[in-house]
């Protein structure tokens, strides 16, 4: 997968770091950049501090190919993402000519006040991102790309984002499972296979289940065929242990 | 809250960089650190790559007063973390006789072969953190706890290691939701609300529900009355606007 784009996910709030939220974007994010070939490389949670965010930023845009950012792009005192941005960059944080026009079309006359004119303001050279179910858009500048942190939004983003990034060969998956089987009778076997597949990603994954209890093999990687044959020999050495493989992931 | 020690997460593992698995453990870490007075302040996902968990381990528990990491302790080849902690503070990475004792208990004669006996393998120095679900401990040391992967495994280990940690003073949170209320139309009062009490964190929530959508205004601080008092002037705020406020956070 060397050759893939990388990415790094910044979820950007208090409200994660706290508990008050369960973070739900870093799987739809993570499933979502596999499947154009770009694969999740790190996750940073981290709060509303400036500071924090224009540091992560920066370290995260020279390390990974693309970086993307939810949350904080709201109208209230706490959603700084986007002049944290700016600053990051060091470019101006203004008025953005087409995004205050959506917005200001879409408020009553009078409506429009200072508040939602900072869903306007951004970094100089941002391109929007469209925001279908609440109009104030997201925005890409270089490689970070800046959504919003309620996921029926962020989610509606990146469909508009999506088909404007340059991945690379998809990551495709396959996996095989087994009840009744420990990690520790397989683990030697497993690592044998990882062994000879090192472009595949080889996971192991206990779960217990009120159905039963067992452990699920999932094996990644760009290239379908190997992919399949890794499993394929995985699926062998459990049947070789005397348990039944099951083909593909436990049922929730 | 500038008294109170502060604690970083460090999720180990590709199935969360993937998208395969759903992440659970930073919600509850983060519920349970505020509730011993020790706030989250960063969260990393990282994956299973030596490098990568070495160098973040060495970066996080200089910058954090703890570390708290899941996953990768488990006996196949992609459980690294255990070796890579030991790498991180330079000292080896050796039999723990107690740990060696529990497993070798565990299992049936013969069974507790070298894939198992890596789960009894831990960082000279290391203490353990009892895991009265699977046996296999976690263990502290230094400020690094290092804890399972698996949900259910994980809560049963922080049950013992909260009790054994220094917190500060436990952070309050109190809330007020409106319905039918537009975070555009608060922000300044909110802003201004924010402004006079510095020490409190006041973040805005938009929801979206099949019962109405609105805002939720949270505070979160160290001093219960100081939290109060803040709610006590956005839920004033709110009646003011004309619309009705409700104590506590929306229902789910």
């Amino acid at each position: 997968m060397s050759a893939n784009p990388t990415a790094c996910l910044l979820v950007i709030g208090n409200e994660v770091l706290s508990g008050r939220t369960q973070d739900l974007n870093i799987k739809f994010l993570a499933t979502g950049l596999g499947a154009i070939g770009m694969p999740l490389r790190e996750v940073r949670v981290i709060p509303d501090v400036s500071e924090t965010i224009i540091a992560t930023v920066n370290e995260a845009r020279a390390k990974f190919d693309h970086v993307f950012t939810t949350g904080g792009i709201g109208p209230t005192h706490d959603d700084i993402t986007s002049e944290c941005i700016a600053a990051a960059f060091g470019v101006p944080w203004e008025p953005h000519a087409e995004a205050w026009a959506r917005l200001e079309a879409r408020y009553e006359p009078g409506e429009f006040n200072a508040a939602r004119q900072r869903m306007a303001t951004m970094p100089r050279g941002a391109t929007l991102i469209d925001n279908p179910v609440s109009t104030a858009p997201g925005f890409t500048i270089g490689n970070v790309h800046v959504m919003a942190g309620v996921p029926r939004v962020m989610q509606a983003m990146w469909a508009n984002l999506a088909p404007t990034l340059a991945g690379g060969a998809p990551v495709v998956m396959a996996a095989v499972h087994a009840m009744g089987l420990a990690e520790g009778k397989i683990a030697d076997g497993l690592g044998a296979i990882q062994a000879r597949y090192p472009n595949i990603d080889l996971g192991s994954y206990p779960y217990y289940r009120s159905s039963g209890n067992g452990v699920a093999l999932v094996a990644k990687g760009t290239e379908q065929a190997a992919v399949e044959a890794c499993i394929a020999e995985v699926t062998a050495m459990i049947a070789e242990l005397g348990a039944v493989p099951i083909q593909g992931e436990p049922a929730a």
